[in-house]
């Protein structure tokens, strides 16, 4: 539905070291030359904040339950939100490169609802909406940004959301073959099949039924 | 799981008179107090904009293969988007009072996926993305209400779609009466099942099952 231009990802050591975390700064400088134009000074002031975070595979950023400010944006690797209902882990999304996500218990102020983990070794940018309200009030274009982007995510959202709603399991996972084929690869079966509302032996069957389509 | 203060919708008459039209306004006024504070300038000017529009019920105000640039707040009624799919309609959501709707075609600048309809006779504020960059750039506390208004509505879609994903068809039934129990009288049967993911056979079981229990 929604054509959002694939990212193409490089593969990057997990460790910040000088040298990727110079690769980092650029990715994130990249994507923002998308929404506005930053000068050197202005760079600085982002880059000031020290922002970015490297995260060990199997780490929880949040728990149900907790509260928190920060908010999520993938620079390498994934994060998976996950709900823990009558003992059962029920996935909900995935972010990968490039992908932003703050959980709605920043913006409701509530606890959260559910937990967010990493599934790989991951580099985030973390920012805290205190934070952001000053760099805001400072520098009203990353305001503009951070509007542009909201709105992007919202209209991204509602067609996954409808994409989601109007099609049977076969068709969801047919989908992600042709809109995130990397998730398929990066992601555990069980966590994928809970993303995608259907039984894990159900998409081992539907896998299989694709993959002898395929040979005929 | 989010919670999202109710609305108290007042009865307001159909036809913009000159009387309903003051009360649109401050519905209005009333509804961006709670994002910024507007001087009676910056109020002028949006109502020089001339944003309010009438529309009666079934009017189409967006077709698939449609191009637009316009946005929708509901002021008095209700919309439905819906895609057509091997012929069926497939209801995906419902805007009611203080809703408010930006198509996804408009921020990715492609086609329309899905209609947009009225289901009810309905006041809108209508606003158009070239006036919004104006506004916005006269005016940079509109950006600001933009900003804080899609992160909201960002936020409560994830959670409707995670508890959409979540649950089973009983619990959204269950879900959108305590929620929206509005909707279930205004809505015809047929396109609350579609919205739900259901048939409206199913629905009707569903319904009776639940008054049974009711009962007991």
């Amino acid at each position: 539905m929604l054509k959002i231009p694939p990212i193409i990802f490089k593969p990057l050591v997990a460790s910040v070291t000088d040298e990727s975390n110079k690769t980092m700064k650029n990715i994130l400088f990249d994507f923002i030359s998308k929404y506005i134009s930053l000068t050197e000074d202005e760079k600085n002031v982002l880059l000031s904040l020290d922002l970015f975070r490297t995260v060990k595979k199997g780490t929880v950023l949040l728990k149900e339950g907790q509260k928190t400010k920060e908010s999520y944006f993938v620079l390498k690797g994934c994060i998976r939100t996950h709900y823990v209902l009558d003992g059962d882990e029920k996935t909900t999304a995935f972010y990968t490169e490039m992908e932003a996500l703050t959980p709605p218990c920043v913006i409701s102020k509530t606890p959260s609802e559910y937990y967010i983990s990493c599934i790989e070794n991951t580099v985030l940018m973390v920012s805290n909406s205190d934070m952001e309200i000053e760099v805001n009030s400072k520098f009203p274009k990353f305001e503009i940004m951070c509007r542009m982007l909201s709105e992007e995510l919202l209209a991204k959202q509602r067609i996954d959301f409808d994409e989601y709603k109007t099609s049977s399991p076969e068709q969801r996972y047919l989908n992600l073959l042709q809109k995130r084929p990397d998730l398929i690869q990066r992601v555990p079966q069980h966590q994928l099949a809970s993303y995608l509302g259907i039984k894990p032996q159900s998409l081992s069957r539907l896998r299989a039924r694709i993959i002898e389509k395929d040979k005929e």
